[in-house]
Parts: structure tokens; C-alpha cells; sequence
């Protein structure tokens, strides 16, 4: 086995390091002092720094999510990735929690026979939960369209919705749409995106509402 | 609400259309047949073309992954994400299985009291385990060295190493480690990887061993 050189880091000083690294790689780039920590995360998961470029947040957007979260918002994600992904120790801390319905036999069932895809079937039942809600879609455009559907339609109310949809049909336009949109809004404009990404916007958020240093 | 001209896609159908898209912007790049998959499902994960350059695959690395698969063995994955992803309904068929120590109280209680990361230490369960082995790397530099560590000392012996850590500290040399051992491995050169390309990785493997169209 090759000799190779690592870096000694602490277990737990990787993640403050990394961050530092990208701090360094911007450069002489400036964002909004809210909106870093959210775009920080994005590269940190993916090492990608288009995300320096893609993301795109409605005005306020990074304060009214921290605020559902510290109110105890529910954050429903369209994947079982991002599910896993989110935080949710210090999402509970506020009182709120993360659901995915991707996986409940019931969703599946409705979804085959109306031919719809699971994800569509997936923002009906977060339309029909109580409290206030984030949606954190990182894979499905057929979510992201439903939920605009349902926004539009008032039948649901969230406090931000996170579009970034990954993939090559109907991903683009799906995000498009949201950006039409009044509702509050982070988006990674384009191609990109996933469940990762999804997940580390969630964290990004988490983190700031609980004053975590991690950023 | 702004309207838009979605592809009308039927849900099954959305994986195969990306997959086409992938193709033909691959364009005239060739690669090899057992290679094209995994390629194409870790762009179709990220929308990051990056992924068919940085790639590299030992010789007969996707061969013996399959074989390994159709064995029954076991995905070993560094995070819940990755564990969340791999398409354990068709792994099963097989008689296989995914684990991920990760979340694992002792686990955790170990590595704080060695001062070690979690990753490592799940990589010391994984050495425990019965039967073939594949190791699904997208997050910690740290499993991929200990991996590697417990493989050179002969304490394990993986069918096939999917090495795709992601990030800044550590990483690159991580995944060059792994390049200098005869270990079957999948890597993703350089910073990128993650989760979800490990994910996309076993996928890809798991569907070419049960010879499922999707690719």
C-alpha cells in the first residue's frame, strides 16, 4: 500500500475546514450574509461550485425558512435520500420533524392507479398536513409541478419550498414555474440538483435557525 | 401561475428519456459496454457530465461487482443517504443485503472514545461481516482509508470497493490510495462524489445483474 500524506483534522474539524476551503475558492465573490451559509452547504455535498451560480432564493426566502423551522415546521422531502439526509435531531429541537411519503404502500396504490408518479400523490398528503411546512424536492420536476398546482389552487400554503430537482425532462421547466412564483423559494436554476442537495439546503437552514456555528 | 409545455412523459418512462438525453450528449465518446451504465446513471444522479471523465474503473471492476451481487452479498455504504438509495428490493432478489453502521450507538460511542470518525469504525464492522462484500464509499475519506488499511493487513478482502468520497479534506487523497491497490474498485478521481453516486454506483451494478433494461 501506497504511503499517503493526510492532513491531521480532528473528526470533527473536517466539516469547519472544508468550509473554510470554499470560503477560499470563491474568492472575491460576495453573497448575501444569509444566503452563504445555503450555497456553502450546496458545494460542500457536491463539491460542485455551480452552485455558487444556480442557486437562485426569492427574496427573504432564507429568513422565512428559518423562521418555519424555529416554529416547528414539517419538512417534506420527495425522496427517502433527502429524508435520510436532513438533520432532524436539531430539526426536533424546534419541535418539527421531516416526513416522506414516497414509501407509504397507500401513496404507491393512488399513484398507479390515477397513472400519476408517487412524488404527485406525495405533495397531495402535504397539502393535507397541519402546521407550517417546507418542501425540500430534490428529485421529482412531477412534485414540484403539483405543488405549484396546489399553491396556485390554495390548498397549500408553505412556508418556502426548495426546488432543486435533478435531471434532464421536465426538470428545467419545473423550476421555472416555481420561479413565477409569490411563494418563498430557493432554487438551483438548470439541471442540477438532487436529493443531496436538497438535504444540504435543509441543514443550511437548520443550522442558521439554532444559531449552530456549522455553516 | 405561469404556464408551461411539459414533455408529456409517462412515469415510467421519465428514466429511460434521460438516459437518451445522456447518450446523446455523450455524443461521439466511447466507453466500454460494462462501463456505459454506471456512467450514465451517476450523470443521471447529478446532471454532472463531470462524472464521465472522472471515473475510473480497474479491470473487470463491474464484472465482479455483478458477480458479487448475483452472490448475495452484502452493500456496506458510509452514510444513511447512500443506504436510503440503493435498491434494496432487487439487492434481496439475490439473496443480498445493504447495511449502514453509521447510526449505530456503539458505534458512535466508539469512535468517541478512540477519537476516531464514525466512518472508521463502520469500516471495522464491515471487516466483522459474513460473506462477499461490497464497500460503498460517497462520503468519508476516513472509511476509505481504514478500507483500505483493513485490506492491505488482510482483515478484509471486498468482491469491489466503490470509492466516491466527497469534499475537500482528505478526499483526493483517499481515492488516490485506493488507485495504487489491486483491490477491485469504482472511483471518482478528484473532490467529486457523494452519497448519491454511490447510490447511483450499486444501482447501476444491481440492474446489470438482474439484467434490467434500465440503464
Amino acid at each position: 500500500m501506497k504511503k499517503i500524506q493526510l492532513q491531521r483534522v480532528a473528526p470533527a474539524e473536517i466539516e469547519e475546514r472544508s468550509m473554510e476551503i470554499i470560503t477560499q475558492e470563491l474568492g472575491e465573490r460576495t453573497f448575501p450574509a444569509d444566503q452563504l451559509p445555503v450555497i456553502k452547504r450546496a458545494i460542500h455535498t457536491s463539491a460542485d461550485f455551480d452552485y455558487a451560480d444556480n442557486l437562485v432564493f426569492s427574496t427573504g426566502a432564507v429568513e422565512k425558512g428559518i423562521a418555519a423551522i424555529r416554529g416547528g415546521c414539517t419538512i417534506v422531502t420527495d425522496t427517502q435520500m433527502a429524508f435520510s439526509g436532513v438533520n432532524k435531531r436539531v430539526l426536533e429541537k424546534f419541535g418539527g420533524k421531516a416526513v416522506c411519503f414516497m414509501s407509504d404502500p397507500d401513496v404507491a396504490a393512488e399513484a398507479k392507479a390515477r397513472g400519476e408518479t408517487r412524488a404527485t400523490v406525495s405533495m397531495e398528503r402535504a397539502a393535507a398536513l397541519p402546521g407550517p411546512l417546507i418542501l425540500a424536492i430534490g428529485n421529482a420536476p412531477t412534485a414540484l409541478v403539483r405543488a405549484c398546482e396546489l399553491i396556485e389552487a390554495g390548498k397549500m400554503a408553505p412556508a418556502l419550498v426548495i426546488g432543486v430537482p435533478v435531471g434532464f425532462v421536465n426538470v428545467v421547466e419545473s423550476k421555472e414555474l416555481l420561479l413565477t412564483m409569490d411563494t418563498p423559494h430557493i432554487v438551483a436554476r438548470g439541471r442540477k440538483g438532487g436529493s443531496n442537495i436538497a438535504a444540504a439546503i435543509c441543514n443550511a437552514l437548520i443550522y442558521q435557525a439554532s444559531n449552530n456555528a456549522r455553516e
